[in-house]
C-alpha cells in the first residue's frame, strides 16, 4: 500500500503543534507529508519545509491549493494547523479545490466563520475531520463502549475537568507569545479558558455519552489582574435524557499540566478515566470491587483493540491517541479515493459547531450572571 | 490525670455511630462513658448500656441530664447521638443544667431549631462542640495551615466533592431504616444528600480555607424514582475575596463509599486531599515537583503533628481524626474546670449555624432553577 | 459485659509503643489498663502510671505479678511492652501465677530463650498471645482468605518487603536512644534490622500463605559506616510446596516509613498488598481486569468483616489492626473464663519461636556467604 | 535535512516488533524504511515489503547487505529484527558491507555468537546499535542523572524487578508460537525469563547506576510443568562500589503485564520509577516530603528534556521511548557521516555482552543451588 501524501499549512519551527500533526499523520507508515505552507513569512516556510526535508514549500496556502490540485502526485489531504482565525479561509481553499482537509480544534474563531465553513464542506464533497485529540484514546473508546451498552445503567451524572496552569501569572505581557494571542479578544475571540480547553471537556462528555449537552450554566473568572478574557470556569449541564453534569476548566491551577479526567455514574456503575494515566479506565460497578481495565487486555471491546499498536503492558499516550485521529481519517481517504463511503469515524464539522456554539453559550451565560443557556 | 465522666443519648445498639463516638472519646484514655439513654425504648436502652458496660442507665435524657447534674461523680460531657430532630431538645437539657455537650452534626433539624439551640447554648456557658469529623484529620489541619500561611498565595478556586452510592437505588422502600429517615421530608428536613454530606463538604471548605461560603448557586436532582428529596447536588461557589469554587455531592455517585476530596489552588501552589488516602496531602508548587507531604513527617506544622498518635508510616483513620474533634473538646473541658478560658478549636454553634444556612440557601437556589443565593 | 482488667509491663512515657498497646486494648470498650509497673525506674513508673490515671502502679514486675493474682479485682492478663531481653523474665511471671500474656514481638531476646519461655507457657496453661500487628489488618486477613479458598490457583510465588529509613544515618551516635540498643548486640541480639521488621516480613509470608519458610539465603549489610547489626537485608525464600519468593528488608532506604508490602502469584491469580493503603486489596486475575477490593465492601469474606469497625468508605489504620490481635486475644480470655476452649486465632508461641528462628537463620546463611539455611 | 534510509532484515507480517522498529525509527521524520529483507519464506517478505510500501524487497539478507551497499541510495543503516539466532549472521553481512547496524537485545543467542558479533563490529568501523529500550525513557534518563549528580548521596541498594504473566500456562503447547521458540533451548538457548526480560531489568540497573553488576546470586523456576527453561528468577545482587541489589523477574505473574520498575536508595535520597506510569520518578529525600518529578517539567534536566517530545501534560510511552534510542543513533549516523566522530549514546556491543554474561551468570549460579557468580 503506498503511502498518502499529505500537506501542512502552518505548523512552521516553534509551533509543538506542527509536530504532532506530522507524527500523528506519519506515525503508522500510512502517509507522508511531502508539501507545506509552513509560515506566512516566506523565508521562515521555506526553512520550516527545509527541516522536515519537504519535497515541496510554498509561499502562501493559496498557491498550495491551486498547484497541489492539478500535481498526479498531488496531496491527497491537508492538515490546517495555522491559527484559529485562519482556519476558515485556509480549508475553504483546500475544500473549493476538492482536497481533503484535517484540521485542528477550534473549527473557527467564532460560530460565524464556523458556519462558513461548514458551508464549504457541504458543498465540497470533500472530507473533512477535526482532531479533538482526546477521544483518539483507546480507553476513551471503550468508555463510550461501556455507556453505549448499557453497561452502566441508566446514565445519571457526568463530572469533567480539565485543569493547567500555564495562565497562572500574567505571561501575556512577559512575552510568551502563545499567551499573548490566547488572552487577547481580537484574536482568541470571545474566550481564553473555554475555548481552548473547556471544549477539550465538552467533546470528551459528548463523544463518551453519546448525548448533547442541552444547556449550560457557567461562571467564567479572569484570575489575573489586567486579563481581559477568561482564565477559569465553572459550569453545571444539562444532558439529554436528564443526566446532569458538572465542568471546570482552568488555566491557573497551579501544579496541573492537562489534567483532563472525567468520571460518569449509571444506576448500576461509575467509570473514571484521567489523561495523565491514559491507559486505564477504572469501572466501578454497584455493590462489587472496582475493575481497573488496561489498554491492550483481551477483554476490552473492539473500538479499544483497534486503537492499539502495542501488546498489553506497553504504555501508549498523546501522540498515539492524535495517530488514531489521522488513522480514521486516512481510512475515509482511501475509501472514498476507491469508491467507497466515507465511515466517518472521527470528529468533523458537526463537533465543530457544537464546541463553537458550547464556548458562546459559556459566555453569554456567564455575562448574565450565571443563567441556563441552550445550546 | 482522671479519666473524664461521659454520659450519651443515643447510639444504641444497630447505631454505628454510638460506637464511633464511645471509641473517640476514649481513645486518649482521657474520658470514659459511664452513663447513658440509648434509646427512647427502655429495654433496649439498658440493654445497650449493658453491652458496654456502663454504670449508669437512664430511661429518658431528661432524667439523665437532671440526675447526673447533681451527682459528684456526674458526668463531665454529654454525648448527643440521636436522630437529627432530637439534638436541640437533647442539648438544651443538659446545656440548661450546666453540663458540656458534644452533639453530631447537623446542629439541628432545621435552621430555627438551630437558633434555639444556640441561644441555649449562649444561656448556659457550658461547652458546645459539633462533631464535623473530617476537620479532625492531620493532613485537613495541614491543609488549613498552608492557606493560612500564604504558602498558597492568593487562594483563588476551590474544587470539593462528597460522593456516596449507598442511595443508588430505592432502598428507602426495600427496609433500609437509615434510608427511610434520611428522604422522608418530616424527618430530615429539607434535604437527604446536601444535608447529610453536603454540609461536610461545605464544612471543609471553609475550615481549610478560612473564610466564609458568600453565595452559592445549585442544582438539587432526585435521581431515584418516586424519591422526595435530593440524592445529588452539583454547586458554584462564591467566597470572601473572590474565591471561586465548585461543591458536587452525591448518593447515587456507583462505586463511591465516601470519596470527600478537596483540591485548592492558589496563585503559588495547589494542594489535594483524599479522604480515602487522608495520610497524604499532595502539594502541588507553581513551576515544580509536586510533593507528597505524609503524616507523622517531621516537617509538617504543629498543628498536624499535634493530631496525630503514632510515629511516621503508622496509617491513621477516621477514629482518630474523630478522636482529634473529642480530643479539643476535652482539652477545653478540663480547663474551664481548671478555671481557664477556652480555646474552642473544634466546630461549634457557629458552625452549625452556617451549614444550616447552606442547607436552606441550596434547597432555595434550586427551587428557584439554580440562581445565586446569599448564605 | 464488664471490662477486662489489664496490667502493662514498660511502655512508660516516651514509649511509643505502650500508648499503643493501651488504645489497641481498651479501642472496644472491652478492657481497661488499670495497673501497671511501667518502669524499672519506680519515680518514672509512678508519673507514667499516674499520667494514665491508673488504679495501681508497683515498682517491680514480679511485685505486680504477684500481688495482682491474689486481688479478687486482680488483672484479667499481663501486656508485656518492655526491650525485647526482658520478655522472658516478664512474661514468665505472670505466666507462673496463672495470667494470661499479650507479649510484643519478637518472643524473646534470642532462640534460647524463647524456648525458656515456649516452656513457661506450656506449663502454665495461661494464654499467651504474640502482637505482630499487620496480620490484625482486615485485608491482610482477605488475603490469607483468598489464598486458603484457591481462589489464586496453586501458589507460586511471594515478594514481600519492609522498608524504613530511620537508621541511614549514624543515629545511634547522636543520641537516639532507640538506635542505640538496636544496634547493640549486647541488647538487641545477632540482628537490628531482620530481628525488627523482617520478622514481620516473614510472619505476614506465613500467616497469608499458610505455609512454612521451609529455607532461606540471606544477605545481611551493614551500611553505615561502624554499624555493628545490619541495617539492611535481601533474601530468597523456599517455602513448602514448592512456593519461592523474596524477602527485602531495610532501615537505610532513603524516604520509606513502614513500607511493608506483599505480593503473591498463583496460577489463577495475583494478589497484592500495602501497609501504606492499608484498606485496599488488589486482585489480579489471569486474563481479566484488575480488581480493588476495599475494606467495609459487602463481597468481602467474614475474617475481614469481623475486623473492621465502620462501614465502607472510613479508612482504619494501625491502631485499630493492633486492636484486631487484642480482640481475639481478649475473646479468649472471656472463653477460658467462661470455661470454654480457646480459639487461638492470633499469633502465640508457635509464631514467635519460627520469628527467632528466621532471624537466626538469616544471620547463619549471611555469615556463610549467602548460603542456604533450614528453618 | 533529508530523510535517512533504513532496510530491516526480519519483522514480517505478525511480528509486533518489526512494526515498533519502523515506527521508532521514522517518528521524527529523519528516517523512512526504503528496503527490507522481512522473511525468510519470499513470499511473505515480498507481502510485508508490499503492506509497508518499501520500495525494494529482497529474498534474503545476503542479498539485500550486498546490494544496498552499492546504491547511490543504498540504506544508511540496517534494523535487524529476526530471532535471536540470527542477529549474528545477519548483523554480520551488514557491518562487513560498512552498513551501521540497529539491533534488537540480545545481541545473540549466546555469549560465543555475542563475542564473534563484538569481532564484527570492531573490525568494521560501522555504527552498531542495541534497542534496549527502556533507556530511552525521559524519566530514566533523569534517574540515571540524579545518581550520576550525586543528588542521592552515596548509593546503597537496588531493588528492581519486571513482572509478566503472559507464560502462567503452558501455551507453548497450544500453539503460541512465541511462547514456542522462547521456551525451546535450541532456540532460545540456556534461558526464557532471564534472558528476555531479566536482561532489561540489569541493564536499567547498570544504566542508571552507572555501576556493572560485578556477581549475582540466582534461582530459576520453571513453574508450568514440563517446561524446560525458567519462567521466573530471583537474585541478589552486588554491584561496584558496594552497592547491594535485588533482582526478580517472571513470566508467570498473574496479572502483570511489562511491570519494570526500579528503586534506589542512597545515602541522601532514594528514586523509585514504574513502567507502567513512565512520565514520573519519585523522588523521595531523607527527612523531606516525597517529590514526583513530571516528563516535560522544567526543572528536568537536559537528557530527560530532549528525550521529549511534547510540552509538559501530555503522555509518551513506549514508541517515544524506542524512538529516543533511534535519534540518539541516527544522531551518530549523520555525524559519522560528516566526518564528525561518534558520540555512542545508546546501548551497544559491550551492553549486548554485559546482557549475555548476565544471563549465563543467572544459570551457572542457579544451576549450583543458587551461588555467587561473578559477571
Amino acid at each position: 500500500m503506498s503511502r498518502l501524501r499529505a500537506g501542512i499549512v502552518g505548523g512552521g519551527r516553534g509551533a509543538f503543534i506542527g509536530a504532532v500533526h506530522r507524527i500523528a499523520a506519519e506515525l503508522d507508515g500510512e502517509a507522508q507529508v511531502v508539501a507545506g505552507a509552513m509560515s506566512s513569512n516566506p523565508a521562515r516556510a521555506r526553512a520550516s519545509a527545509e527541516a522536515w526535508g519537504l519535497a515541496r514549500s510554498y509561499d502562501s496556502y493559496e498557491q498550495m491549493a491551486a498547484l497541489e490540485a492539478k500535481r498526479d502526485d498531488g496531496i491527497d489531504f491537508a492538515i490546517v494547523a495555522t491559527p484559529n482565525h485562519l482556519h476558515l479561509p485556509v480549508a475553504r481553499a483546500f475544500l473549493a479545490a476538492g482536497t481533503h482537509v484535517i484540521c485542528d480544534k477550534p473549527l473557527a474563531a467564532n460560530l460565524d466563520q464556523a458556519h462558513q465553513l461548514a458551508k464549504a464542506a457541504a458543498a465540497s464533497g470533500a472530507l473533512f475531520a477535526l482532531t479533538h485529540t482526546y477521544s483518539g484514546y483507546p480507553m476513551v473508546r471503550e468508555a463510550r463502549d461501556w455507556v453505549a451498552s448499557g453497561r452502566l445503567g441508566e446514565l445519571r451524572k457526568v463530572q469533567v475537568e480539565y485543569n493547567q496552569d500555564w495562565l497562572r501569572e500574567p505571561v501575556e505581557r512577559a512575552g510568551n507569545k502563545q499567551a499573548a494571542w490566547r488572552t487577547d479578544p481580537a484574536q482568541a475571540g470571545v474566550s481564553c479558558c473555554v475555548g481552548d480547553i473547556g471544549t477539550h471537556a465538552h467533546h470528551l462528555v459528548e463523544f463518551i455519552t453519546g448525548r448533547q449537552v442541552e444547556s449550560i450554566l457557567a461562571e467564567l473568572t479572569s484570575f489575573v489582574d489586567g486579563r481581559q478574557l477568561d482564565d477559569d470556569a465553572s459550569m453545571l449541564l444539562r444532558l439529554e435524557g436528564g443526566v446532569r453534569g458538572t465542568l471546570a476548566c482552568s488555566q491557573i491551577a497551579c501544579g496541573e499540566a492537562n489534567d483532563l479526567r472525567i468520571r460518569l455514574y449509571g444506576s448500576k456503575a461509575g467509570l473514571e478515566w484521567r489523561q495523565q494515566e491514559p491507559n486505564a479506565l477504572q469501572v466501578k460497578p454497584a455493590g462489587e470491587a472496582w475493575a481497573i481495565h488496561r489498554v491492550g487486555d483481551g477483554y476490552l471491546g473492539e473500538a479499544a483493540a483497534r486503537a492499539t499498536r502495542t501488546p498489553a503492558g506497553h504504555p501508549e499516550g498523546y501522540l498515539e491517541a492524535f495517530a488514531n485521529i489521522y488513522r480514521d481519517f486516512m481510512a475515509d481517504v482511501r475509501r472514498v479515493a476507491a469508491g467507497e463511503p466515507a465511515l466517518g469515524n472521527y470528529p468533523g464539522i458537526e463537533e465543530g459547531l457544537r464546541g463553537l456554539r458550547f464556548v458562546q453559550a459559556s459566555v453569554a451565560s456567564s455575562n448574565q450572571g450565571a443563567v441556563w443557556v441552550a445550546l
